[in-house]
């Protein structure tokens, strides 16, 4: 008989998914074998835009992930609990799940997973991150013979859509955010969204896969785009730059230990490169590897249709391996990590810099502060006064490669020259 | 005991697919599970860049199909024969195999996967497609629950290549290949790439995953790039749009039966789509489906670290199912068409065109032209007189969408106006 799918939530995600797994023809045939046995809800009674029988629907989450007849349980309820506790109940019980909860796993994984590995089941989670691009599939199966280098993306429709339109109408963040709320293209609350917690949450999920280990959602440094203002993102623009928010996961090849860096943060991406072309709420990620070179997957990041393509993806894998009650060692593998991913601190991390100071308009100015540079050997590519604001000088400087920590250092000793008023902007260049 | 494969072909991607397996330090582990037990070449004495050892090469490829030890067999020689037949015997003797061959495949696919099929054995070609970007499997699994509707690539590294230069430097066509066949980057026969030919050999693999049916190759239209001249690049770039030669499958939903277009022409691509940033070597396939909406794939279409990865992942995936012991009916499918696509003629195409047109420059001549448009139902979007070319004026037309009969007859009457000198060029718009 078919396969029983027990799913918790039928908000925007669970609906789209239902009406995917209700709509079956001209998709993959085995679709046909799936019931959609049980759907967890919160009430009842309220306006359903898909027709489930009476029996199906429950506010009872906790006898779907207990009932032996499911077979799958698929959890986009989001949020962290209850959802936690019913993944793991789930997978304690032997059932399988699939689930686009980045913020749990992100957080949990390492529990879930463990649970997953103890039980003999699988935890898919396609949908966790760029919505329904497949590139955690890729990521598991396809370049998997590959050594990881990097893994680079914007994987926040949200701020993707806020700077591109910051960027063409060369607006105010505050503005295009408040809009964006309006059109729903933001939330109420957009702190996860625009402080890059979400983003954190993906690059740790993708980090885990691409670089075979567990990383502590801790040691991911998170900043945010609040910050960026239209001042930078024009002169960004004459340097040949865009500015977008990365997700980055990258193998620290010159040091001795085999760290990683794992970092969220508005950057200076140049125009020619991949990722400076996708704007708007679409999401792409760039993964780097050896000996494969540059691969980039593109598509929307997040909305019901998208979303419902990765969810059910997921499930028709399972329902694959269901049909031949085998595990496959090839899908188990990104759930094996034991070991933790040493992450290197950001003092430790060598990029280039943008920064733009404001300047009393002081003889010799720009002299002073490359003797500063020079003293933690920061190397500058370029300094040019652009400028006056109002009584101040206003001086932008793109560096070469340089540590981080060198750089603070430097900046540290500039901030206390009397020729500084201040440093408005500091922001990484890719 | 180990997995052992039998590698027929030692060229560029032969040698990195030994190169890849030989150095499995910070891959997937099941690669360890992999042996190279037989590599057949064509002479023994030739120097290879990988060791392999005396009993391992052999110039018998008959053998190495015939060897009952061998569980994989990996075609890596190209061309059409020998290829096919050892592909053939292969199945039938019950291995899997595993192949980078466009052209074997796309000519051959029907006898070559119902010899699968009734042997219950695996082709996986990932290889055979944009080099090393994951875009079969995905296909495959992962896209498998959306309805496609169109797939659209720049899926030939070589054309790409020419036409960024063309556009970049403002040169001719003849002048840049020439220099793509010294630097390496054309063959010294380019008929395959510069006509098309490859591309549709690419885009009748993806069109059939995609659409699920078999695609007779003689129904793909094919036209190369030599006819795009500098004029009409820069035509196009001042019209919003830069010139790609693209590889359409689509579904002709306005139609009463289930046609399919699948083409291959030189196109002109709206300088916002996500197709037209796509540069030089590189590949990239537009998936479009319900209720995913558009994902793209991007990365290297060609060489040997990018072809390695991609024949190393599907050996990868054998690995998984000899492990295992099963057949995975999502992995099957793809195999497992029957039936034809129906493909519908150029004639029913609807899509729009750009078309340059010499005219003596008498009054009224653009009137002219629009009443023959006019007469067969050839909406206009713009025409403009662009300039003179000697004696003559020169028209550049775009239009809407219109079925390709209707323009062909509209300009079949156009060529016969006494005002006309000649069409230099015509070419479509995405």
């Amino acid at each position: 008989m078919g396969v029983k799918l027990g799913i918790l939530g039928l908000g925007t995600v669970g609906t789209g998914t239902v009406q995917l797994l209700q709509d079956g023809a001209g998709r993959h045939p085995l679709l046909q074998e799936i019931e959609i046995y049980r759907v967890g809800v919160r009430s009842l009674h309220k306006h359903r835009a898909v027709e489930l029988s009476t029996e199906v629907l429950t506010t009872d989450l906790e006898a779907i992930v207990n009932d032996p007849a499911v077979d799958i349980v698929v959890e986009v309820m989001g949020g962290l609990e209850p959802a936690r506790s019913l993944i793991l109940k789930a997978l304690n019980n032997g059932k399988h799940v699939v689930t686009a909860n980045k913020a749990a796993i992100a957080r949990f994984g390492a529990e879930i997973f463990t649970a997953a590995n103890q039980a003999g089941v699988y935890v898919m989670l396609e949908a966790a991150v760029g919505g329904g691009i497949p590139v955690i599939q890729p990521l598991k199966q396809s370049l998997s013979v590959n050594r990881i280098n990097a893994i680079t993306g914007i994987v926040n429709g949200t701020t993707n859509y806020i700077l591109t339109r910051m960027q063409t109408e060369g607006s105010n963040f505050s503005d295009v955010l408040a809009d964006a709320q309006q059109l729903g293209y933001a939330e109420a609350d957009p702190t996860a969204d625009v402080e890059g917690l979400d983003a954190a949450d993906k690059i740790a999920i993708l980090a885990s896969l691409g670089f075979d280990g567990r990383i502590n959602l801790q040691d991911v440094y998170c900043e945010g785009i609040r910050q960026v203002s239209k001042t930078d993102i024009a002169y960004a623009e004459k340097l040949g730059f865009v500015i977008k928010l990365l997700a980055i996961a990258k193998r620290n090849i010159s040091s001795f230990s085999s760290s990683l860096s794992v970092r969220v943060h508005p950057t200076l991406v140049p125009k020619a490169h991949p990722l400076a072309s996708i704007n708007g709420v679409y999401n792409a990620i760039l993964v780097e590897g050896e000996p494969i070179g540059q691969v980039m997957f593109f598509g929307p990041g997040a909305g019901a249709g998208a979303t419902a393509s990765a969810v059910s993806s997921d499930i028709l894998n399972l329902v694959a391996v269901l049909k031949t009650k085998t595990v496959d060692p090839n899908l188990l593998l990104a759930c094996g990590h034991q070991e933790y991913c040493q992450i290197a601190p950001m003092a430790e991390l060598v990029t280039r810099f943008y920064a733009r100071f404001l300047t009393k308009d002081q003889p010799g100015v720009i002299g002073k502060l490359g003797t500063c540079f020079g003293n933690y050997n920061v190397s500058l590519e370029s300094i040019v006064q652009t400028g006056f604001q109002g009584e101040l000088a206003e001086i932008v400087v793109v560096t070469h490669d340089v540590r981080e920590g060198n750089f603070r250092q430097a900046l540290a000793e500039i901030q206390s020259l009397e020729a500084i008023d201040s440093i408005p902007s500091l922001l990484r260049v890719l």
